[in-house]
């Protein structure tokens, strides 16, 4: 099960999607039609096969709105849903649920649908020993969130932000002049809880990433044959990674050979949402 | 060309994605491997082809980062790019311009694709009088940006939240007693600038909509068949919003039927990102 | 009833307005001079006749000093107040009582001026059809609450910022080369949920305005004979708004005329605040 | 001349502003009718006669929509006007000028009818030497610029909050066992930069008063008469302030009873804004 | 006792310090080896003698990350500990505890070493009339907690900023033209609430200070001697203050002089940590 | 020399200081005693030996109050300075420099008395393969300054917070059953770019420890024996990290026992203040 988010993200996260979306004039609509005290009784319920992440987002979505609303969660983070499952039961004033309603599953639908992807990749690896990771492809403001969505679906976390990890790339290695420089660089420059990884696209440079130190090594773009001759030269030395070109389709032979991680922007920046939606009974 | 988003706006939304890139640490790694005074030239090109959205977030992102940047816009929001169309050239400080290339992307490649995804529907209706508008099925947070890429991809906004256009659903006819009270209520209840939309799923509740003086009637999930018979039956009296299964497969043959406008929570909530890339020169 | 504020703006506003009272060093007096277990029963209540506003900003910031206070409710927004009447009945830590009470008051006693203010049209004006409604001239940062103030009063809202409606004013004409031109860019640019209200000043431009679509016109400073010829004009096709000179004196004769709607700037940037007190039992 | 309100305070008063007018879809009317390329030249003058306050922030406010915009100011805070006088002289980007106005104006109008009220009382106790100052009765979250526009009026600062001086009101002195014993309380409590100010309703406390040390002895409510009185049993003492029933009318009267500070709340909660407009030229 | 913090500052801090020690991906070793359902008793207990201060941001931080947690106070703000003596006895969730441990910790111990400095200044003048006071030399963004913790430690507050009290320097007196026409210009522009201080570095300097009405003079860095003479010279007519070269062996003698006041910046900008410690029970 | 602050922090940092020292009525002293055109040149100069940081946030401070003054560095963050050694030259208007000294000075004293605290255990190290690092010890809010102050001193830094590393302390240990199990735990909980480091007080824990494959190891609180002891068994497997007891004059008894990473929490904790200076010349 993964780690929950902080409250503290959840509250910013949650005050500020519901100001976007209330304006200064609120719900017009419901203020208009709905009395102020009609109870209701609502479920959020999944319309498609999934992974479900942002169920705490969802529910805290509603106690803002409505801090005499009851939220039963049905399913929690990292379940896999089928049509039909009901998240969440809900109960409380009908104003307040219609309200949270939309910004609830902005949040919700989102987040699982990075879970959703992330866990197609997980579960075409699976019975390999690869990890599939995310990486700092996130929505702008929304990364821990993100980040908490791709553990919902079973994959693990890359760095967080520039500031948690090294990754040494092409630009870095020019600058510094080679490989074997910039992990030295680098290695003088931060701390000692700090891991360093490096990016290599070419096999070649492989010997000179783990002679000179590196923790991990990002095989960017190899062929299945190349990372296959990596995982070999490597030796256990570093943790390698693969990146580039993976999708549900090749992410098991990626996996067959024997990387330890498989890292894939998509995950992030492009999965549809996962269909959720609300219904009142 | 789509009106500009506001100064305020931008510098938030940069402000605060850096902040979460670059923590409390830094970018590490280029503060380790690149000298403070190097000058790097640079751009930020497609490599798939789309509709480009955000370059202002781009811009400011990499003046935030290195004021003394020198940033020029080659193909402004609303561009068509094909594979290789170079979107901004960049000439400044190498560090400052690697500490923002990650975030410059997210924005520019996750509102690009938003534009990319409007424009393949407003494509697909070229040559109809139907317009291709978005939904409040945002990303929480980023509503304002991702309105702004639909205009880039030549679509239209619908209401920005709850606030701005009543929008009368099943919930609200439900506890008001019928369309025709719904639509009295909300008459009664707002100002004179805000419009009232409706949404019905049957045929049979169109009249009584029109008859309420609904200014907008949503078309929930009906058929062709019922959209063009909701056309005729309408004489122009309101107008007619389309929603529900909007690909760019169907479209077409929906914004046929003569409906006003077409709505797709799809060119917000699932658009895939534009890959755009950074490369140095 | 007007619909009640966010609980998000009010306590935003609150808190904002603590902090601005409280500063650092806090309620010094009241921390010398009253023991932290004194508890202490207050009335909030009227010296003056009036219409209420507010009243939940009152509570908010009664709780927020005491979170343990008792606070109850007499005199709703939008009742009608004669002096003496009690508003608000509390009971809970004196220290709390007395840090809340200036802040309390400010904030009931401005928007319930602007109450005051507005009833004070709005009772002008009784038997015709004609709404009063606010403009945009309110106090910056406060608009939301203020708005809100003239529901209270029987008032209505015009637009709540420039993001929420067109309107088109004697720069934007001339600019547009014209009231035609100018109504059709609008119409071209903006959404279908948005409405467009275009300003004259002189009978002649009327016809011009309603051709062209304008759903609202606003007849600015208009004599009581050009507002019924606007009417008569009118035919029922837009909107006729009245703005300019508006008094208690003059509303009524402007009603009368048969204009839908008459806009007061002075009910939200000139209003008086009403007279409360808080007394100590 | 008035201190100058901090740049901090004024960005966080204009963001704060623009914001909450341009929400998240923008001008809207502008953008639609004016093209980004026009330049205009406009000006802001005064309507009705009055004394101007609020000149930076009108300024700061054109410079955000307008970071090209050129100001200048003709009348700086403080300055009396008639109609017809020009304060501000604007030459920019058309938009960015009309984007700006109302929010301007807004700023403006409020703090100058706060300086022209402050005037009014200053001029009517011209040649005595009572100071008019204002209270906390100030609109929430403004307090500071209101206090500025005050200045700009000719009127002097009370406490800027609960934070800066002592002042002891009838619960301080009831729950302290009398006028003595809370002042007791107090100086003992406070550093030593702290003034002591105490509120006393009936001429009998005042020596209790001045006895007990008060820095200040505030006479609310006083008759002209018993305020003569004070100040002469006071022998200067302390200083005196006279509060209640503080209007243009009654303020010469006051102050030529030898009192040092009269406070009025009218000025900040009550004043009527001051008739300011723009005009494009 | 001394007065407690506010809310809304205790609030602010420690929202700030949770979200600095948390990140964005939270306490990571906690989560991955600590159950949710674990129960945990702990205490935080003194390792060194001292005065506690900041028990309030102790017991905020432990239930911002875990509401349901139950914190008792053993010894409240200006108790004087020795080691071993339990602060704050603790139950709730193990994660909880854990996550909030460090931040609770810094706050009690920092805010604790400034008291525990303060109180052996004022011990050691204990029995003279001297009160002992910090300065503005505190640290950026916690004035408000730092000055707190010296009341907790018996001392007093000077001013709280620049804004709360005169206070003219060298620079000041050179720019007006004299100690007399600078308490002149002073006088005249400040509210009757504001006390004037200046700061002399002569004895020669100090008649014109009083006879130019300074409520309080400030005598920087000057001898036993001179100290002596300025109280006989002083007559009672202003508060004096000394500072400069105050330290625990110093601070008697100073006292002794028959100064008012004694200020200190050492016991905000470089007084120790009080060892604290949180233990497992 | 240590990688700069980013731009965001400092002016997060010094927008906050400002606001708090400024208050809501300005540096009072400085306008009404000197006139505004007024032109001043001062030096931010040291009092006492020491190293420098923080002086981008002294330039900020100065700029933000004076956006037109001029500041050169004289001595950069990292410079080891002596008495009377000019760090900063200033020329600007003298109102704004006087407005800005306390933070300034604040900020540069502050961070400057961490850096010379740990230069000057660096420097008892000098010639040992030790690094000396800090702690998470720090000042609530200011961490990113404080761990930026640790590298001007010559020191490294440990984990920002609880997010960046794996700590796993006794009750952690505690809690998995062990040692191994802890280290278990964490490596199948966290992403392959975070380090795993564990705290041992018991040299027999070590072998467990380095078995179970942590990263880092933190001896805790042992005796200058048992650290060679570890040095011995380790075997260069993992980083050996001493804490504990670390003084001017323990440090290089510690370093010498071949421990890698020496960490300190006084060096954040309780480091006294650089004393520096600003002077009028």
């Amino acid at each position: 099960m993964p780690p929950p988010l902080s409250h503290l993200i959840i509250h910013d996260a949650v005050t500020r999607a519901l100001r976007e979306d209330l304006g200064d004039a609120g719900d017009i609509t419901t203020h208009a039609t709905i009395p102020a005290d009609t109870i209701a009784k609502a479920v959020i319920a999944a319309r498609k096969p999934g992974v479900i992440a942002g169920v705490d987002l969802g529910c805290a979505t509603l106690l803002t709105t409505g801090p005499s609303t009851k939220v039963s969660v049905k399913q929690a983070d990292g379940a896999h849903v089928k049509p039909g499952d009901i998240i969440l039961s809900i109960e409380g004033p009908a104003r307040a649920i219609l309200s949270a309603e939309r910004v609830a599953l902005n949040f919700m639908g989102h987040l699982s649908g990075i879970a959703t992807a992330t866990a197609a990749l997980v579960d075409a690896a699976q019975g390999t020993a690869a990890k599939v990771v995310c990486t700092r492809k996130t929505t702008p403001g929304l990364r821990a969130l993100e980040k908490h969505a791709v553990r919902c679906g079973g994959g693990y976390n890359h760095r967080f932000g520039l500031y948690d990890a090294v990754m040494i790339k092409d630009n870095h290695i020019a600058a510094s002049g080679g490989i074997a420089k910039a992990l030295e660089k680098a290695r003088k420059a931060v701390g000692h809880t700090v891991k360093i990884e490096i990016e290599i696209d070419r096999l070649d440079q492989l010997e000179e990433a783990l002679t000179g130190g590196a923790d991990i090594v990002l095989l960017d773009n190899m062929s299945i044959d190349d990372l296959t001759r990596a995982v070999k030269l490597n030796k256990g030395r570093a943790v390698l990674e693969a990146s580039g070109n993976v999708t549900v389709e090749t992410v098991r032979a990626i996996a067959q050979t024997g990387v330890d991680i498989i890292s894939s922007g998509w995950i992030t920046h492009s999965a549809p949402t996962l269909d959720l939606g609300m219904d009142f009974t």
